[in-house]
């Protein structure tokens, strides 16, 4: 289904790709903690692969065959000080176990084999960095969430749809809940999520699970059931070897492919409640940018508005928008905890020049719907996505 | 959206991997002809990558960043030489053109770097041969059929269905033709189509393009509209390091989740004409192999039989299954014309022991619904089975 609209784009206002760190457990001080020998293949293995493994504590051990190499890297590990350097053994395999346990949830990763980057042939690949990565994932205590229960099931679904601002038919993916196919004429709010920088419209299922949160929240009665749409956020065409930079980069074709193109497509394709207070957007890191740059200037369409770890909604933001008091219904903000612990990610969208949770309050104040989430010592990765997710479904559509 | 059902066996029965051949164009010698320096990107590149590129006449050139790397080949190239290997510049990276045009159409392959498998990062990954591969596409001349067209499309639809049998949750993806979400009740037929050994249910989208040519059939009203269900075709459970080998091969545990579990899903859940003259079965290579193993076996299930590049239907075949010639409305059956050219499909399901051709014009003679297609100058590769599909749609469910 591989079509010539998924392209990319380098961009300065971006966040940076999403490594992993290592985590300080609270309790126990991890340094000390001897590496627990029950490492078991990693859930996003390829099939029949062994390895990677993550032991129960959060280590991760690699294996790499490659017997003529001089030398294999993983990127994953200690952040800065260049990942983690795999050993040969005597059997031409290369193998480390990471110097810490990593933070739970999902991480994207590569090899560096003699200079050369390459994947793990071990794992399953994702779309992030502007290049399919590596994946691996550490199992979270609460990672029922997002676990295949048995509970009703709701769909992806690609559709291609016709972008004449682009000259293009270009790919969205559209969850719709349990029972939308029933025959029963149910009309469905819905809301646009979208992707942060590098990857594409297939991580929000991928890597975030929107749909099995969506299904284990709707099975629990804590979420209304609606439809998510999930598109490719960036509209710049990408010539190979000439990416975009950021003098390219403009709202304005994103804007008229969401707004333009893809809404009146949804509405007329799908069951939904085609007006703004049964209509959202909502994105992480340059998701969360972009929604902050379309929604408010378009309250006539969007009547819910989420940044998850993708700016802050100050003031002075809403003061500027005729309006936003009495159209929006849900201002939601959230982070990974790492994310405001440490800096790490300054100077990126996820780190605004103005307190958000500060922001929030103020917001809440003053009388608005803002909701501020902080996902507990996860960083500017997935499963503090993920939650935000499950967080702000609950409080979507709620009239 | 990966979950643990995507497993993988090893399996005698079964197609080896596809492999390119080198072409040798019917009309001029092509060993004499130069190499024409219009090389492009594939299609398939990873957005912004350069490498691998392909000329008008088939030719490929690679280009891989190693450079502290010994050795680098590419599995493409002369069959049964070990494939391309690749010359380091002065400048770290490792280049080579293929030694000769490869065949049309898509072509699964991998790099050895220094004697360890990995992908070549400059592509997309297709699933095949039990591991996510990289692929190149090189460009044929009747590509328009399964061309991006201005015309409706139909969705590609991410199910999980429930299965008892297995005690999982399984993945299938589901076509639904355009003009399936219109408000009408209108009803489908539905083709439940298979994927070869060491593939999955992605292979028929994403390599196959059954959406694409199921939108242009339509849109030129060559075919009727119908429904295509594709799943996982091996229920076999491989846990890590242990593959299932022959022995474990039984068709009991798949046709138990398709007709028993599956196809009640699909009816229930999707708006179908739920009986055996509005249902069909085929599948390429392996997944010809189960269809054979299972449609005749189940003839108030389905009317319709495809095997594309996976087995023939004799005269004696029929014979041993009462009402087969009452019941069945087609016998579908086509190949490569690779493969019967040369024999290197010997042995596997693509070569049976009877001729499929003869097998075809005797059922014919003998007053049944007997349709042979040969897809020319094509191997055991996807380019025959895209073809075998546009040639089998326009005959299925016509009355």
């Amino acid at each position: 289904m591989r079509l010539a609209l998924v392209t990319a784009m380098a961009c300065s206002l971006a966040a940076p790709p999403a490594f992993a760190q290592v985590a300080t457990p609270g309790a126990a001080p991890a340094a000390a903690a001897p590496v627990v020998e029950d490492f078991k293949p990693s859930s996003l293995n390829q099939p029949g692969q062994s390895f990677p493994q993550v032991n129960s504590q959060g280590y991760v051990r690699f294996r790499v065959l490659a017997p003529e190499a001089k030398s294999v890297r993983v990127s994953l590990g200690l952040g800065g000080r260049g990942g983690t350097v795999l050993n040969k053994g005597t059997d031409s395999a290369w193998t480390a176990t990471s110097e810490g346990p990593l933070d739970e949830g999902f991480h994207y990763y590569h090899l560096t084999v003699d200079g050369g980057t390459f994947n793990d042939p071990g794992t399953l690949n994702f779309y992030g960095s502007t290049r399919w990565e590596s994946g691996i994932e550490i199992p979270a205590r609460d990672a029922d969430f997002y676990a295949v229960k048995d509970v009703p099931h709701g769909r992806v679904e690609q559709v291609l749809f016709a972008s004449p601002s682009t000259g293009s038919h270009r790919r969205a993916f559209v969850y719709t809940p349990p029972g939308y196919d029933a025959t029963g004429g149910t009309r469905y709010p819905v809301l646009y999520l979208q992707h942060g920088w590098g990857e594409d419209e297939t991580a929000w299922s991928n890597q975030g699970h929107a749909n099995l949160i969506m299904d284990n929240l709707i099975a629990a009665r804590k979420a209304r059931p609606f439809i998510i749409v999930m598109t490719y956020g960036m509209t710049n065409d990408v010539r190979p070897g000439s990416p975009g930079g950021l003098a390219s980069f403009d709202i304005t074709p994103f804007r008229t492919v969401l707004v333009d193109e893809l809404i009146p497509y949804v509405d007329r394709h799908f069951r939904t409640l085609a007006d703004q207070r049964h209509r959202g957007m909502a994105g992480l890191s340059m998701g969360g940018f972009e929604t902050k740059l379309i929604a408010p200037k378009n309250l006539d369409t969007f009547g819910y508005i989420g940044l998850l770890s993708g700016g802050t909604m100050s003031p002075q933001d809403v003061a500027e928008v005729p309006g936003y008091k009495d159209k929006v219904r849900l201002t939601f903000v959230s982070y990974g905890g790492r994310e405001l612990e440490n800096g790490q990610t300054r100077g990126s969208p996820a780190r605004p020049s103005t307190d958000p949770a500060a922001n929030a309050a103020a917001l809440k104040r003053a009388g608005l719907n803002s909701v501020f989430y902080v996902s507990p010592g996860t960083g500017h990765e997935f499963q503090s996505w993920r939650r935000s997710l499950r967080e702000m479904a609950p409080l979507l559509f709620r009239d």
